[in-house]
């Protein structure tokens, strides 16, 4: 067998393991909301056992009836010692409370959260009994819908998950992490969560902060959602996101939003006085170049 | 037989009428672009004779070669005087110069055009022979997408049509015009020119012109397009639309546009200072307010 055959033998052999490993596991889910509900979807599809937890009785009952669930995990956390990874799916704020309330059980599990802001969870981790065992995770899924009505089946399909350790986090749950959300059919990224957040400002924060700003001039215009055609529908889609999550993102990562907002003022300034001067070359290459982000 | 049962028979025999007169037409295009060639691909399943022009020759072959137009209307609309409805579907900067050619030729047919802007369009056509036979029409369909191989059939389906008659345009024109979107599927409108642009300026370009300010402040912060989730790539879409078309029609409705933009950046002013302060009851009313827009 050449050493090429054996890795790849070894590699083969590791997944069979973690795939092993995935369907014996039970996983705890606080929060079924779109992403919680979904991932529940998922895990119920795959012979995962999933015990949860939500503020609202009903969407535990919910789960229940429709399969996606097991059992309940307890509002404080009693199942917790059955689980193998925690999953911990509410707004960023909510995130940390429920966190503090993991960390005091001292969990021996992978424990990992979703939302859209990593540093001051990940900060929050590391500075907790959880530093060994967290990694901050955020699934670039999901749109304007929120709660356990729109979650489904296949959400996460070929959606990057970028993936924050706590500094000190045990290899093989880093792994299992990993793991985990490859057999969701996501493509996970390993990411410091300073940059993530940095980032993020840009490619989710930043449009979602665009819309709701557009949703409200056409609303200070009279303008009505219906007189839309095709693309401003688009273009406002996301002012449909939930705002208790959305407020808890943007205070969560204000500076970073704040440069954004900053650079798309300057750019609408810019377009705002190339058609003030009817300058068609110069507004041509605006819009060219706008394209060019997309083509 | 009662009053509102000869009314409505009346009403149906008038569209019989009216659709055999459809079936019968010869419909000339000129521009086979997204909005020409999807308007010949519904009039050709509907059985109707489509002679086309389009400066680019392989356009007109191609719409040859599928069957969704039955003969050239030469470079120079020689075959004009076969035409009962002539159909302008090329970007609003280039309609004005069409306009101008078609109106030497003092045709009798019922005239339109599809141009995203309105007043300057029907008002040289007012200031033309065409007075008494232009309905300027604006289908408020189609999204970013460009060009003879992205039409189909379709594409006004529940679509709002603007129709913006010439003032001095004979009634049974300004009905035919009426007519034939609604044979397409669409809903026709009447609109004054004036009141469209003011209206469009926000329902469309607005929407437009965020997009394409959004993706150039992604590209000056080095972002990648396909960095994005599903939320960025619904609020970028529109900057892949076609600069032509665009900066032609941003420039003929400048004013309104800038009014617009302007509206717009005090929306993202606030909300930047929003975020800034960490006024999380303010910021949760802005994110729903412009929630109450979509939903």
């Amino acid at each position: 067998m050449s050493a090429d055959t054996q890795g790849q033998a070894e590699l083969i052999r590791a997944a069979d393991i973690a795939d092993a490993a995935f369907v014996d596991a039970t996983v705890g889910i606080v929060g079924l909301g779109l992403i919680g509900g979904s991932i529940a979807h998922d895990l119920a599809a795959a012979g995962v056992r999933v015990l949860a937890h939500d503020r609202d009785p009903l969407a535990l009952e919910r789960g229940l009836a429709a399969g996606v669930i097991q059992g309940p995990l307890g509002s404080r956390f009693e199942r917790l010692p059955e689980v193998d990874v925690l999953l911990i799916a509410v707004p960023v704020d909510a995130t940390l409370e429920v966190l503090d309330g993991v960390a005091q059980l001292d969990p021996q599990c992978l424990v990992m959260d979703v939302g859209s802001t990593k540093t001051s969870i990940v900060r929050a981790a590391d500075a907790s009994a959880l530093g060994s065992r967290f990694v901050g995770a955020h699934p670039l899924a999901g749109d304007h819908r929120s709660g356990l009505a729109a979650a489904g089946q296949g959400l996460f399909r070929g959606a990057t998950v970028y993936l924050c350790p706590a500094a000190g986090v045990a290899p093989t749950l880093r792994d299992r992490a990993w793991h985990f959300w490859q057999r969701l059919d996501a493509k996970p990224q390993l990411i410091d969560a300073e940059e993530h957040d940095a980032l993020l400002a840009w490619t989710s924060h930043l449009p979602q902060a665009t819309a709701s700003a557009l949703a409200r001039a056409l609303l200070a215009a009279d303008i009505a959602g219906d007189q839309l055609g095709p693309g401003g529908r688009d273009t406002t889609r996301l002012a449909a996101s939930d705002p208790d999550m959305w407020s808890a993102i943007l205070l969560d990562n204000a500076s970073n939003v704040g440069d954004a907002l900053d650079r798309l003022t300057r750019e609408i300034e810019t377009l705002r006085q190339l058609i003030a001067s009817g300058d068609r070359t110069l507004l041509h290459r605006f819009l060219a170049e706008g394209r060019a982000f997309r083509v």
